[in-house]
């Protein structure tokens, strides 16, 4: 079981960024398992991923190895120790203990090629997170949902209850302390209010390959534009619909002998694929957001 | 060396068309080197490419297994005997020999990767036709054509001369007897009254994945979106700027450490790719377009 | 919901083939859907598809525009008819009414990726098939066959009772009418015995883009040699291990970062993606086998 | 143009590497472009590629921003300094100035396609390096070397021959200060000799997916076992054939429509991207080979 801290880091770049941070790590005996920085020269920021194991040693090594100086690493008063500095070179920061794992929500309507794939992942431990909800405008997710034993709230959406729905929804994730929303497929709009409760924390999945085909029934479009690949998104959002920043493209080659339902199905991997590749990146806390856009560090 | 003739065919579709085309082949004892068909059934249309040998006997045939009654199949009495079955049947079609190969054109401006390629695909044999022409707004073609061989015309563009410069354009063409011209990263805008001269005949390259990023400078644009594909596009050219039928799209992953520079370069190797390949196919005569759309029998 | 017939036909290349197939068709009144050939000139085989609709009009068309001379294919006639055709021309053939759904067994071990894809496939109706049957020497697949009310044998296996096992899986596929069999990642070598009874009829995945890296632990000896993108392989089982006629193969992208671990990851997505495509290739009578190749009509 | 210094490191991995690097770089005032780390746990090494600007400001940055603390980086200061903590740390280390192009020498034989890509590439300044010799057994070459201004050796090759061209091949490298060996579809094969003249500095290029089909004629051999995908691969030369790190590695999807001259059509564009991209990324001191492996930071 991989027992490790994550350290998120961006701020105005500057020099001696990544000495500082690494230093302060090695003074602690910090055993750094993986570190990736980005700069983005044109506006001037600095991005950074550091992860260190948090017994003392790293993976793979056993047990046998480890020496008297190998002990566990204090992640509260590295904590209380790296505000001053964060702060001073005016960081956003984020530090996590990748044993805890997140609580998700997960939204779908009635197609559910998604929530399946979702679930069968999470299951397997492809996602480490805890999915204590299930949302939905329709009730064909029932079983999938029970097989899984995940509680399943039936919530219908008409035009004249949007309002009182999202404030439902509300409360049930707050109830549950969702940290992140998943749209697996939902086929409702969110409102910004919504929004706003959880920023860069809704992925969703577009059936199309962004910024092409925005909006409904991308797979007809593309079709009748006569485009020779079709793709998919997943990325966070924001209050532009199919606007927020990209997480994830794929796509595949069609042709002129793929009619509409052929690009249906075929997207439906590409779907799985972008969705699961976003959310699996989001708990492994690879993504930093700025702008509209993202640094995915793999 | 390869000597058949190549029937495209495109109508609306009804009962029995490939037992008619196939049985007015097999009559005259021709060898089906390739056949193809396809339907639009939400249109209620049909296309077809048959590719037959015209020596008599198939490839791979060596001379010695020649019978008597292989003889060679007469192009011009085939021509005479469908045209009647094809006014019954409406169909639009083109019978070509591929031993002919068409006089193309190519226009570049200062980028030359697109022209290099093509030129040395040419000469290697990978696309079958003559290029009697090179034009360009600028000079740095020229080294290039000279080392091919190919008259180069260079013909600079303003604002101020744009109609008498077409005009020059559309002599030199028709003085060539031009069948196809390849705009190869070719950066100005041709007139509908220039493109009406070659229907289905003028292929472009964008250097995006359409129809995303349309118009100038597609990937500072990409850049700009935070897209995590970048793509290219070759499509004829019809009046509306970035619109025609698309005959091929390909695509590259990037990440968030591609800065606009290495997008484009990056982009150069998928708008090699996409025009070589269309141009091609085109001259294979593997292409048919209808609506705005193209059916590329491979 | 279509109702159509499929004939698939292979033997030796010559002249007219296209023309008698489309003739008889049209001479019945057949309303072709898809046709499809190919030729393999270095062996001289001719293989052909022809799908056409049994209820007299094509898909997409209403009940409302049926007219009179659109009564319903006898397809029973057909294939009286077609039979000394097809001896005379030394045919192998087979038609199929695609309404009947033919039945497979799905075999697995303990990971249980591939059937849980297969199984959600199924239910959506990607697959047409009935599955009558899931076996595994593994009792992890228990639950997912009961969510999909599919009777499930739970045959463990050893060195000792291999001969037996095989036997009583012979016997469960018989009574079950089994036509097909899928190793959806079924860690059991089939005796050449077993292989027989099914010629192109066991469908394969391999966690490796074959010929490289046959036998076990495929991602091991992927990360081994330090390629660059990793595979997997559907294909028909004969008695030479990994060595069947390949239908299907997909590739993904891995780099210095990749683990054995990511990449056993990254392989399940393509182990479904191959393996599901195979299968409905192999349920749309869409594969034709030859010497130890298919030809595969999209 | 870009002035900056690379380092690239491998070494036992141990605490601090990162911090001790940057600390050093850091109380130099060094502006950090791009850094990237590796850890390989399994074998506890560790891979480390950084490059900082020499002019002592960040890329985009205009003069004008300069302030007196940027004064230029003395690279030859650093590598004095550096040298005893990479003796202790057991570092092997090469620091290089960006400014300074290696010279290389593309080898060939009547296949041209490699070869005119990599010379337009080079032309136009993507592949930042001195080409000061062009060498082949086939006259081929003659014109293109001719075209780009490059001295042609021609060199035939036979069997009885081998041994003393080598040792002409060793002199001429030699004469000309040769830092890395291009095998742009040489077809000959080197002696161990001539290689280990030569550690991790020839490129070859093999148009197969390795470890598939290696040896004479792959394409021939992946049409015969029915792949696919068809690949191609580079990879840097050592003793034993088509073994040596891969670099980089791309598929193309074929189908049974192709026969092998189509495969070696597709082919030679996927030769064209993997052979330019590892030549690249060697120039831009992107990579480093541990085991029989390649660390390529990206």
């Amino acid at each position: 079981m991989k027992d490790s801290a994550v350290l998120l880091i961006s701020c105005p770049d500057r020099k001696g960024l990544v000495a500082r941070v690494a230093t302060m790590l090695y003074e602690r005996g910090a055993n750094i398992l993986h570190a990736d920085q980005h700069q983005d020269h044109g506006l001037g920021l600095f991005f950074m991923r550091v992860e260190w194991a948090l017994n003392g040693h790293a993976e793979g090594e056993t047990d046998a190895d480890s020496s008297p100086e190998t002990a566990s690493f204090d992640l509260e008063e590295f904590r209380s120790a790296f505000a001053p500095l964060a702060a001073e070179l005016e960081m956003r920061w984020k530090l996590s203990h990748s044993a805890r794992r997140p609580k998700v929500a997960l939204f779908c309507s009635q197609y559910l090629h998604c929530m399946a794939d979702l679930l069968h992942r999470w299951r397997t431990g492809e996602l480490l997170c805890e999915i204590p909800l299930i949302i939905s405008n329709h009730k064909d997710v029932a079983n999938l949902a029970e097989f899984y034993g995940i509680p399943f709230e039936y919530v219908p959406v008409t035009a004249a209850t949007r309002v009182e729905v999202e404030a439902h929804h509300l409360e049930l994730l707050e109830s549950h302390g969702i940290e992140l929303v998943v749209l697996a497929r939902y086929m409702q709009i969110l409102s910004p209010n919504f929004i706003t409760h959880f920023p860069a924390s809704i992925i969703n999945v577009h059936h199309s390959f962004l910024p092409a085909f925005t909006g409904a029934k991308p797979y007809h479009a593309a079709h009748a534009r006569g485009v020779k690949l079709i793709g998919a998104t997943s990325h966070y959002v924001t209050e532009v619909l199919d606007d927020g920043p990209i997480i994830e493209q794929d796509v595949a080659r069609i042709s002129h002998r793929d009619q509409v339902e052929d690009l249906v199905a075929r997207g439906r991997d590409l779907e799985r694929m972008v969705l699961s590749r976003a959310v699996r990146w989001h708990l492994d806390r690879r993504i930093l957001c700025y702008g509209n856009k993202t640094v995915v560090f793999d």
